[in-house]
């Protein structure tokens, strides 16, 4: 954003000078083959150097004239010391600021375990169920801990922050609620206003009527003639408020329903263990932030937001969803269900935009509740209540005024012209409070607020200590007693008035009550860890998502406390290595792509294409061009680009695809020309979705220009330009980057994701920001920023040219020596790819019946996660190496294809179903049966190729029957007893059994 | 030490005030069971309360009458708090004093996966091998790697410290030089002197000749008549000399040989990249430190030092020795090889009392140089040797003179009377140089020394930084070029005579030379941990080792560059956190065994024994009374004691067990009237090795106090005393701890332990200190403590005591589990155990011909690490589950045994040979076999109990043959060729063609 940019020019950091190094330097940790590698894949591939190889795939006319200019490539040890230098001008005070952000303690055993392990955080999205049955099982106890705690029956799986899942909760309501589905829908006046503002901001780009009002004491009657003629979709309350007020929102929530309208609650979800829950307040959607459940402050994110709706919703539900299903031998086993309703299936019909959700954050909160349990949960959230109770006892005492008389952990104090004058003199003290007008100042307690915290915020209000009344209930911490609390009415709920006090139990599942010593807990996550593929493994070739090493440097300085205890809203002079580092990062970040500013705001990719769109949009209806709003977009796009158009308020127009894969130009004129005065924007992948660098890409910008239109390129190519060609500068307008591909950020299971939006001079002034934020925090995910801060300066703009190139080099081998096993589906001209490749399976398929993901499931065998199935073609496998992965590990994976294509050459259709393909994968327990009656011996299953004796992989579960789990759905905990079959044989019809149990009775797990 | 106890009394830390704590106590993640857990353990064992059962546990008259004197228990938030705050009291510069510890830069991919990983450091050591693969590979690379670099065939897996392994190379030439045992030994004028004073020490208790002498121009004419007379035993060198000196040894070893010595060098091992190795100068034995190779300087350890030897001498060698075997179906396999060299098993004449050693740092100093690789390590050997190259061109060029014209790393430089200014002068630069005497400066270069160093030691000789020669070779560091280097005459050895520069090639296995990317080394790191079962997985219920949680809130602050970036030689008022620390530490580990001083200089629990006796020893001389040499050691103590008496000059008088366990009274008295006058001291283990508080422990200290010995108690099992009972009360003179054992320290596959040393007022002049040390480094395993010290915080006194309690609980809950199944061998007079518990097969065995080992070895394929084998009692398991087990781990285990149970009671004599038992561990590639022909289905064999189909382990090999390797002795990595069988059915074969081909040519892998 502009206002980091210029920070970062006011105050250059202490850069080192590029010094001498003894050991390899970090580009050759981070790029897989070893230089005489290359020369015999070189070879391989008929070249002589890497530098032809490159000539020969890149389009000379978009190849960039001058290097990089960025600083050269330092040693680990350097970045290192750099950042350390950064972080420390970052000032970390006692935070009680609030606003949704809340301090908390990150269990050791958690965060060493979880966050800064790579078996946990460099996995993938879990679309491969059998080999991420320990993130799916974390990801469960989210959505249970969720649901539990808002009382609703289905929670998904994360959402991107509590703002944009507000803003979703609007879009659901217009979606679900036929009876008004374009009726006004209200924000109460007591929300974050940086959740009103991202609301507003969506609901103004599909032109929906959202309107603010007070909603405390129910709907307000001047609005009774509008709701009258437009109808009430939808409102959204706030629990606690802004203003940390315990609402009783009965009266709206009646009125809203008798008007037909549905309700949206944002809560506070440690509130919850003391609050009425939002499903028993009759909500129909809760959205909230889970990060107090020991997620670092992280500057604002990222953090893990949560959506639950009661049953008969979860058809509309955005986001992913895991469920409960069973595998080929009738085992309970997870999976992503519904993944109908999601972008990569419905395009712009699809409920959101969202892919990249927040998994590792999701993962730690859920942890969190593991370890912590119900007891824990509550007496963490009495301890918040308490001490918040304890100091506006003490300000009463003292004649302040509080603002609200019932409230769960915040607090606001009237302090009318003196405001500033407190908050700064609580700094001083070593608090930062919330300065909420010039007469009000807000304090939020927390997991970690202490008497000594109490005390000096009391000071800034010249209050004397001992107005803090002595603590009178602290049996909870004491003592390692078990005690069964009692939530309603206890000791710690002083200020909850009784109609909102929570009396219903949550979290009463084994797995919240189970993992209570350091030792279990362990175990349980080393367990859970162990069931997965990551890159800590194997390589993940999957094409488009770009899975490179996420290096331990790059890692290091994120648990930092100088920059994840940091509040994303303390003062500006708190925060000057954040600003310094981002705005460092977005300078470096339009450097590479040749754009003129970048905004690293939206956190992940499909808010990045959101942002950048609305950036469009907004440019021509600045130029009085309103009636611009067709995005054409290639037939061979990912979803989430038309269905991130569809939230900027364009309307979808689909080009054709030419036989070779490129964009169909007779098509594009055709309907440039239907469309004339109408055309927005295009949306293109370059290298394109196929895996090629189009050799046409400026003429296709050139005809959409000369139509009026901008031209939006996908950053998630970018992996194969960086160095060679910028996309600002070979037509782009605008672009978004995922720095979870390109730039190391690991994919954590799913998340954070990282879409800074570049763009070009004309749309800087509608990049997101203060005024027009796209996420509840300001930098988005600003805490995982250092790992692409590191890989630039580890990397250097040589080192990062040379991966590219590197990825090329892997990528066409690949392709080079599968290709005739497998037939590429597109190449370029010259015969190359770029960083990634299509292996076209159809007709061995036709001929064998053995389907793509049947090669999917069966790689499990061989030890590999399997390549990106049916996108952008069905019947394809796309395969995208990284610069990362070494020629060992290649030729491993080539071996592996060349044996299975072998396998299906041996399979028909007649033979196909016991076939060891179509039985793939095949775990430990099936392999050891005592009983064997395939047609293929156990050997052919279990070690297909020799090197698997001494390294192998078992997954824990069979194939799983994807389809069974979403007729059948259930999407939390199962009961512990559908586990026990204790013999195979009775295992499907044990698991029938449970999964009829599951349908019919979801309170066994509640 | 004193020195440091009274530091700690003048400047207290900074400490919390107990404080309010919202979540649950650390004490509850510490104790495995819940309350409610104990309330089901207690009635089962008949007892009301858990006091109730320590009271009939504990013998009354040891009990101590007042709770510890410990500060309450802090979060583990404030413990960290508190230990930043100790960190901040150290000062980081540039250290470049060397003697014997240089900067390193640890491979982030290395800290972090290994030292920084409980699958590493949580494991124990490797006496189980079939569950122990990861890490004796990962040994195995480390004695390659020193083999390789000193040129001599036999490395073991680590010894404690470079000064102690030089002073076991004394002994072992001492041992092994049949011709002049009792000659002299000379140790050179150029050895650092650490390394004097502890082989000093070690030569005086065992009245070993041992002198001094400048053997640099040969063998001394003054000692002729001496040596002629007396016999030359042996020389000790060291290469590069303290003086930084690269000596030609040539003619004093060429005159020792002569006079039929033997000769030890003690060298750096990184200088041997571009020095002729120790094996090829003639040398029998190379001793020396790894630390530079990736381990942090730690304030001087742990770290890893070595030993190595020519073949021949490989069974005089002490300390652990990794070697090639090959398993039950013939495959290569690692294991402890010539294990009957040690003290467990040879007692009193065993080559060392050597027990733990340091594993977890040998294992990060290979994976270091698997890194880096031959190449690599070069590369910065070149890098050192040039920076001290230009130092010494510009200080020369400056008109300094050094004391030495052929040096590596390090220069002395001659300042007559300024040394003191010059070192100051260049602190205030920020660099720590080393002040050798008041005319003297010594300068060390290292892998991290920058330009920027090099002018800031520059500017405090007050040259300036022009004179810095601009640099010649960088080539190493520059490109991404794995450059063929060579080695001799390069830019690189510019002041190492042309006589001493190496040839010869090392470490040209491929596992130095295929692990180059950091993918590729975290899927190898990951691999190898996947072998092995830790503490991540499993209790490893180990009687007298005491395998509790590691927490990883004491862990998190070992790698702090406050802690672990200082050297041990660092100015004083650089150290004053460290010192605060250790002195602290001190203090309360005295409050905890009631002792009046406590050394933390030793660094394994022998050392401790060793400094313990040797105190004794002392006292009694200055007493007067030398001929007080006895030591009585009961029959059932550890080998340890008797091997560490015999160090400390006592001679070992063995006192007989009576039938119930206790030490036989009569034949005490026996020995003691049989020895009159000669008693220097008793050293019992209390409670008893056989796991029981004997009632009459004051009586027999009482016994040996009246015939004027001191006691000696072993502190193996003060896990059953914190709390309840105080050595230092109860009768002790002496004890020693194990903080690897009793205060969390993890176990590290072997090492690193800590042993400090605790003694009665009346020997506190007596225990280890500068002047008398018994460790290279004045504070031991500094590096570690801060491990320790969290724990005594974050537990309070309350909580250790309460940890006790909990051990109590669960050993005798497993006893009384399993007593019906397996006969408790001994229990005290209440019919309980105090913290383990004998299990008694030898009955069974004796029916079914079952053997304890087999046991062991089923229990892997539960998922089991075994308990303690066959000691104290052959044909016995000791079983120690510790208070950090949970019920439900305890119940799966005891489900396990009696599983077991039932398994051996259907076995006979006659069914042995193929039942389940004898067949145990059953690797995967076993089970998935095509064919079957055993007595027992598969299933019983994988899955004996249903749990095991949720969560199981394989072993990665069958059982293996131990004395197979002991009769084809291999010791370093084998041809990866012999893993290659690719059909188990040919595997025997091949791999005894292997074995062949390993006896006969150890050429193929150097």
């Amino acid at each position: 954003m502009q206002t980091t940019t210029a920070t970062a020019a006011e105050t250059p950091t202490p850069r080192h000078e590029p010094r001498d190094t003894a050991s390899a330097p970090f580009t050759s940790r981070h790029i897989g083959p070893r230089p005489s590698d290359a020369e015999q894949m070189l070879a391989e591939l008929g070249f002589d150097s890497l530098s032809d190889l490159v000539d020969a795939a890149v389009p000379a006319d978009i190849r960039q004239q001058t290097p990089l200019n960025l600083p050269p490539a330092l040693t680990e040890a350097a970045v290192l010391e750099d950042l350390r230098a950064i972080a420390n001008r970052n000032i970390v005070k006692t935070q009680m600021i609030g606003r949704g952000f809340f301090d908390t303690v990150t269990p050791p055993v958690v965060l060493r375990k979880v966050l800064e392990n790579p078996a946990w955080y460099t996995a993938y999205t879990p679309y491969q169920p059998e080999i991420s049955q320990g993130r799916l099982e974390a990801l469960l106890n989210f959505q249970t801990m969720v649901s539990d705690l808002t009382g609703l029956e289905i929670a998904n799986a994360s959402m991107l922050d509590e703002s944009s899942a507000a803003a979703e909760a609007v879009l659901l309501m217009h979606r679900a609620n036929k009876k008004a589905k374009d009726g006004i829908t209200l924000l109460d006046a007591d929300l974050y206003p940086q959740t009103r503002a991202v609301i507003e901001g969506r609901a103004l780009a599909l032109g929906l009527d959202v309107r603010t009002a007070d909603l405390a004491a129910g709907l307000p009657a001047e609005l009774g003639a509008d709701l009258d003629e437009k109808g009430l979709c939808g409102i959204v309350l706030q629990q606690p408020g802004d203003s940390g007020r315990v609402h009783d929102h009965s009266a709206v929530i009646s009125q809203a329903k008798e008007r037909g309208a549905m309700v949206a609650i944002a809560a506070d979800l440690l509130s919850l263990a003391l609050i009425t829950p939002p499903g028993e307040q009759g909500a129909d959607i809760a959205v909230g932030n889970t990060q107090r459940f020991g997620v670092p402050l992280f500057f604002g994110g990222p953090h893990a937001a949560f959506m639950a709706v009661p049953k008969g919703l979860e058809r509309q539900l955005p986001g992913r969803l895991v469920g409960v299903s069973q595998d080929a031998a009738g085992r309970p086993a997870y999976r992503l269900a519904l993944q109908t309703r999601e972008q990569h299936i419905r395009r712009e019909k699809a409920t959101s935009n969202i892919c990249t959700a927040q998994a590792l954050l999701a993962i730690v909160a859920s942890m969190f509740a593991v370890y912590h349990g119900p007891e824990g949960v509550t007496a963490i959230a009495q301890h918040a209540h308490r001490q918040a109770t304890r100091l506006a006892a003490a300000l009463e005492t003292e004649g302040f005024h509080l603002t609200q008389d019932a409230f769960f952990d915040t607090i606001q104090v009237s302090v009318p012209g003196l405001a500033r004058t407190v908050v700064t003199a609580a700094e001083a003290a070593g608090v930062n409070l919330r300065l909420v007008d010039a007469g009000t100042v807000g304090i939020s307690c927390d997991e970690t607020t202490t008497d000594e915290d109490l005390i000096a915020v009391l000071s800034a209000f010249g209050a004397p200590h001992e107005s803090l009344p002595a603590r009178q209930d602290s049996s909870a911490a004491s003592t390692n007693a078990s005690s069964t609390s009692t939530n309603a009415g206890a000791p710690g709920s002083a200020r909850i008035p009784a109609a909102q006090r929570r009396t219903s139990q949550f979290m009463t599942h084994p797995v919240f009550n189970t993992y209570k010593s350091e030792t279990q807990m362990l175990r349980y996550l080393k367990r859970l860890s162990g069931y997965d593929l990551a890159l800590d493994r194997t390589m993940i070739p999957l094409g488009s998502c770009t899975m490179k090493l996420n290096a331990t440097a790059e890692m290091e300085s994120i648990s930092w406390p100088e920059f994840c205890s940091i509040h994303p809203f303390a003062p500006d002079h708190q925060t000057e290595g954040w600003r310094f580092l981002l705005g460092d990062l977005e300078e470096k970040l339009a450097e590479i792509t040749g754009y003129a500013a970048v905004s690293i705001q939206p956190n992940a990719g499909s808010q990045g294409e959101y942002a950048g769109l609305l950036a469009i949009r907004r440019y021509h209806l600045d130029n009085g061009e309103g009636e611009r709003d067709i995005c054409l977009i290639p037939a061979s796009a990912h979803g989430t680009n038309a269905a991130s158009a569809v939230l900027a308020g364009l309307k979808v127009v689909v080009v054709a695809t030419a036989p070779d894969g490129t964009i169909d130009s007779a098509d594009l004129e055709a309907k440039i020309k239907a469309n004339a005065g109408r055309i927005a924007a295009i949306m293109i992948t370059y290298p394109s979705t196929h895996g090629v660098y189009d050799a046409d890409v400026r003429e296709v910008c050139r005809k959409v220009h000369e139509a009026g239109g901008q031209v939006y390129i996908d950053g998630a190519n970018l992996n194969a330009l960086v160095g060679l060609a910028q996309p600002g500068q070979f037509g782009g307008d605008v672009s978004h980057l995922n720095l979870h591909k390109t730039f190391c950020i690991p994919h954590g299971g799913g998340g954070p994701g990282v879409g800074p939006v570049a763009v070009a001079e004309h749309l800087k002034p509608y990049l997101p920001s203060a005024e027009h934020p796209i996420t509840a925090a300001p930098y988005g995910s600003a805490g995982v920023m250092p790992i692409s801060w590191a890989y630039l300066y580890l990397m250097g703009g040589e080192g990062l040219t040379e991966a590219t190139r590197y990825a090329l080099l892997n990528a066409n081998y690949v392709a080079k020596k599968l290709g005739d096993a497998f037939p590429i589906l597109y190449t370029g001209e010259t015969g190359l790819v770029a960083h990634e490749c299509i292996l076209d399976l159809r007709e061995l398929t036709a001929k064998s019946g053995v389907t793509a993901e049947d090669v999917c499931k069966r790689l499990i065998d061989y030890g590999f996660h399997a390549p990106t199935l049916a996108f952008p073609v069905t019947g394809t496998l796309m395969v995208e190496p990284t610069e990362s992965e070494d020629l060992a590990e290649i030729d491993r994976f080539i071996d592996a294809m060349l044996a299975i294509h072998t396998e299906m050459e041996a399979t028909t259709p007649q033979t196909l179903a016991d076939s060891v393909l179509r039985n793939a994968p095949h775990p430990a327990e099936v392999l050891t049966a005592d009983e064997w009656d395939r047609s293929y011996p156990r050997s052919q299953a279990a070690y297909p190729v020799d090197s698997l004796r001494r390294d192998k992989y078992f997954p824990p579960v069979g194939r799983i029957d994807g389809a069974w789990g979403d007729r059948n759905l259930f999407c939390s905990c199962p009961p512990i007893e559908s586990f026990e079959a204790s013999d195979p044989a009775d295992a499907a019809a044990s698991a029938t059994a449970v999964a009829d149990n599951i349908e019919s009775s979801s309170s066994v797990s509640h």
